[in-house]
Parts: structure tokens; sequence; C-alpha cells
């Protein structure tokens, strides 16, 4: 683990990204309309996306365990793409990129689980970093 | 989350991948002989998924609690991209496809993690399953 | 920790309940009609109960571990009281009450912590088993 | 969850009860005589309430990870209802009112699981916060 | 991990041992007249010992979840040396033995926490199995 | 729990150690030569620790949590023990002595597991502080 007791604590924001790929409109419509089974797909998804920000550090060998001081997570519909944001603020040596990329992971891994029992075309592409400001380098557009 | 009390357990398998993308031969080529600073990428990761296929009822709302029985990870190098599989058994009442999946997108975060600092363009692709045996239904190519 | 090696696994069920009490009809509307900041009061709070039921033997010393195979969380409103209902069940040699009567406190707590921001006066009341199936006695009226 | 990065850290304690209510003075006798058959219960259960203080952002949604920089569990019997006390400090940006409420309810389902096995008739009650010093406002009379 | 699906459950039983040694007797006393200012030392570290055994797969890599059905931990002082020995029951395929060591551990480790205000000379010696009982083998004195 | 809210942070080290006795030149071969069956020791046994470090308050009573800012886990050989040793820095208002021995331990803990196919006679020795720099007083050699 890298040692970061030199380093003096500033804002840092990542937002990460997730997509959660399905095969058919019915699993689209839904999500949106609240008709899933297991229940509304993007606020139970959300609430594991917090808990897993927060549980960065238990997962991942070298993360430092950081004050998650922000979390939200967000959606967009296109097409058959469910887009999954997570954006993470802390004031802290070491900046959140892995946190984001952790918690968009986990809402996708939660809606694939809520959603296989009706549609089993499902993966998930693309989770990545867009965006962190503060520390060494910023990267992506300015978050707002 | 689904009532399993009347089902019988048997036997389940699955497997899982997930596609760690690196922007550049030079980090293959670290991963491969062992010169990450943070450690050995393979070996690290792989202990980051064993614990996160038995976590997986921990961060995901609806999965049961299950007694994972096996856990293997291995890893497939073509060209800029690192293969993830994760396969996992068990003898329970309801399948390990989410605990695979989970464990398959643990270990890309974690090579994520340790391969940042020397690769900026890293994203994690196709998280999905490649199969899975026991249940009511099978899917993908035969386990061996 | 009692020793339950030499009981045989059988169906248990159990259903506890807390109570909300908050303090003005304003709350409880703004929790009907999701206009709470925090998010969706009760699909929120429910997820965390999903949580808490499958972490009660790793938050209360002598509770065993054991498989949850059905947790379902629902809510009835009468007056300024939010009830919430925690219904568990297992197939094992031990019963699921505390696992109950632990999902419905910390549904309750998550309700709690995401209306303290508009209402003062919230405090949470009679925590206690409703009904239990299975195991020497049962308890309570029928579960259907 | 709630931005916190604009804010300054400042000592916050808090004070919540909960109530352990028994239906036999029996009960009572078997705590306060250590006589209890699953061992000492004011002292298990204070322990249960030392990780649950510290573990209460992993077990509510919204609840910000913060340094947990005193945690005090103590107790008072009045006739059978047993009164649990959770005291937290911590100086942060935000407060310990949940955590201390989390306490406070760990502490008394450990004692619901510890007396069970003699006293078929135990509630939980009055889960509530008693006292608060620091952040926007104080509540309750001067924590001593 | 290894697989172990086509293995049959049958009745395990470890005893594990870990030695706390202390430098004084004053220190030893203290223990036995509960007048260790941070509480009752034996009661509380074996509440993190229970807690330990049941969270050992969650720490050890390798280590298969498995229904822990029996857990107690006990102490014998002989001079400087306190004994503690913790003993796990289990019907299961694989045995408990990583489990009492690993319950051992922390119950010694909180020892040492607990006793290194007062004695500064504390170590922790000789942590190893002392008997198993099913599975391939036994080991050790037949357990009572 | 202490008090620590009036304290300082200063930059807290520790090094603790922790000895892995095995019984064979055979077993140190294997570590050395990677011929291990469940993977490489040194390398999945430094994941443990990593892990073990971050997760010492929510393992021990009374550890305050931390933010746990450099971890490093080294090994030697000398015949047939098998040092470990976990070095941990912090700034905070208390050390990280616990987390070193907790660390040391876990690591140790998990080669035992690893280990005990090919070794029947491993124990673990001599847990115990090295080293700590901060704090009210020193103790042992100069870390580097």
């Amino acid at each position: 683990m890298v040692d970061i007791t030199h380093k003096s604590p500033t804002l840092r924001k990542a937002i990460a990204q997730a997509i959660v790929q399905v095969s058919s409109q019915h699993t689209i419509d839904a999500v949106l309309n609240k008709k899933v089974p297991k229940g509304d797909v993007f606020e139970m998804a959300k609430v594991a996306g917090l808990f897993a920000a927060k549980r960065t550090s238990d997962m991942i060998p070298d993360c430092h365990p950081l004050p998650i001081e922000y979390t939200a997570i967000s959606y967009k519909v296109e097409g058959l793409s469910i887009f999954v944001f997570a954006e993470i603020h802390t004031i802290y040596k070491t900046g959140v990129e892995v946190e984001a990329m952790h918690a968009a992971s986990v809402v996708a891994l939660t809606m694939y689980d809520m959603l296989k029992p009706i549609d089993k075309g499902i993966s998930i592409e693309q989770i990545k970093l867009l965006e962190k400001r503060g520390g060494k380098s910023d990267f992506g557009k300015q978050i707002k």
C-alpha cells in the first residue's frame, strides 16, 4: 500500500460509469415503470452503490480507507443501455477513482441480479472513469 | 428476496468473465513479468476475488447467503485485453451466477487499482456470464 | 454459543415489527408521496433491512450464521406510526427471531436517518417478535 | 448522501437510549447476578455495542463513515425496564446521533438474544436520541 | 479454493490455543479481579472471539464459509501465561481448525489491546491446534 | 473505548512480527519455490494482511477506526521459522500497534491455512510489537 502520510488533504472528486446492457425494450420498460418483481431497480441498486462506495477499501487490497463525504448515483437510459453514474467526493490525501468505479460496478451488478429473472441476455459494459478533479492531474470534462 | 425454502439443493456451477482493457503493451509486459510496483497483479487480484465471491450476499441486496464450495480465478491475455474468469461451485438451492460476476468484477477492479499508476487508459469491459450448470436451465458450453 | 450440532433442520419463520413514531403528518405525507430529500424511504430502508437480516450473526455475538432463505420487509401507516414488518424464513437448526428483530430495527433506523432532517421528534418503539413458526414452540397468530 | 465536503469538523456528542422491557423480576435478577446461561449480559452486550457504533455507516445507507473517538455503553435498571445508554463522541463534519441510536439498538438486541431462553416476553422500547452537542443545534440537557 | 462439492458433511470439532504472555503478576491480578480499566477482559475478549470464529472465511482467503454451530472460549492461568482455548463444532464438509486458530488469536489480540495500558511487555505465543475430530484424520487427545 | 477527542494527530508507526514455525525444510522450499498447491503463499498472505490491517477496529472491541495510510508486509526465513513483519503508518490521535499485530497474525494464519495440507506440524509463535514511533513513548530500535 502506497505511503500517503506525507500528502496533504485536498478536495477530490471522481465520476465513474458502468453500462447495463439489456436485450429487450421490455426490460427497459419494466425498470422505468417499476414493474420488476424484485422491486424498484433504480432505488434498490442505488442503496447497494452507497454501501459499496463506503466499503471499497474492504474489497480492494491497496485502497486506503478514506472519508467518503458525498456519493451520488444517477442513471441515463439510451436505447437498450442503462448508464450508471457514480460520483464521489472526499477531502483526503488520495483520490476516489476506484471508489467511484466500485460503486458503479456494484450498482450494475445489483441491476443484473434484479433483472436476470426477466432478461437472460444482460451484460455489464464499459466500467470506466469519466472525470476526476484534485490530486496531481485532472481528467475528463469539468465536474459541475 | 425470493423464497427458496421449498427448493432442493443441487450442484450449481457458474463461470463469469470480465475484461481488463489496457492501453499499452508495456502494461501487459509489466503484469506478466511481475514488474508492477504494487506487487504480483494476478496473485493479489485473485485473493480479492476469492473474498468477493464469499461476500456477494453482503453486497447485492437480494442475493441469498450460500456455501461457496469452490472458487477459481484464472486469466488469459489477448493483445491488450486481460480476460478474467471466475468459476464458482456450490450445492445449494439457488445458483452462483451473480457470485461469479461479482468475483470477476472485483478481480478486474483490483487490477485497475494496481495498474492505474502505470496506465491511465484502462477500462473494464464485458462482465458477463459465460456458463452455468444446474438449476432450471443450463447456459453456455459445457463446463469441463 | 449454544451447541446446535445435534439438532435437525426444519422450516422456521419469524415476523418482527418496529414502529417508527413521527411527530407530524407532514412527515407521513413526505414518505408516502416520495418527497423526502434523501430518496424513497420505503425502498431504501427495505434494502438496508435485507442486508441487516443477512448480517445478524455478524452483529449479535451468540447468533449462529444461518442460510436466510427469504426476507420480506413491509410497512403499514396508522396515524403518526409507521409499522415496519420483517418476515424471515429459513430451513435450519435454529430460529430466525433475532434476525427478524434485527432487520426490523435497521429498517427503522434507516427511516430515522432519512427523516431526521425533516422531523426532529422521531423515536423507534416496540421492536418485538409478532410470530414464529417451527422449533420447540410456535408463537403468535398463524403466519399465512 | 449529503455532501459534507464544505463543512468544518467540530466536536460532536450524542447520547441515545433503548429500553429492554422484560416480563419478570427473575430476568432482572439473573442479569444483575450474572446467572444468565449465555454469559455476562451487560459485558457481552457492551462489546456488541462498541462494534455496532463503529459499523453504523456499513448498515445505514446515507450515514457517512466517521472517526468514532469515544463510545461508552451504560445501563440503568428501573423495575422491569433495563435502560441502555450509548454515548458517542467524534470530531467531524457531521453528528453521531444515528451511531448512538444504532449502538443502543444492537446492545438491546444482544440482550434480547441472550435473555430469550429465560424470558419469552421481552420487547425493545423507546430507541431515541436523548442529547446531542455540536453541529447546528443542541438538543436535550447538557451532556456532563 | 479447494473444491468440496463432492464431500459429505460430518461432525467436525477443533480446539486451538493461544497464550497471552504478560510481564507481571500485577497484570494477572488485574484480569482476575476485574480491575482492568477497559473492562472485564475475559468477557469482552470472549465476544471478540465469538465474532472472529464466524468471520474466519472473511479474513482467510481459502477458507470456505461454513455453519459455525458451536463456539466456546475458555481460559486457564498458569504463572504469567494466560491460555486461551477456542473450541468450535460444525457439521460440514471441511474442518474448523483455522476457525479455532483465528478465534483464539483474536481473543488474544483483544486481551493484548485491553492490557497494553497497564503492561508494556505482552506477547502472544503458541497459537496452535490442540485437537481435531472428524474428517480424514483425528489429532490430539480426545475432545471430551 | 478511550476518549481521544482531545488528542492531536501525529505521525505514528508500528512494526509487529509473527513467526510461522514449520516442521520441515520441505515446507520452506515449497514456499520459496512457489510450489504450494493453494498458490503463492507470500503474495496471497500479504493481501490478507493488507485487509486485516484495515479491519482491525472491526475485530477488536476498543480499537478506534483510523486512517491506515501505509501498510507493508515482509518476510524473512531463518531455518524452519518464517518471520512475518507488518509495518503500519498513520497520522492520527492514537497508535497502530494493535493494527500491526493484527495484520501480522492474519498473515500468519493465512500461511498456516495454505500450508496445512503439506505440513501438519505448524504453529504460530511470538506475535509481538517490535517497534513503535509517535505518541507518548517510542519503543524498539529506530524504524528506518
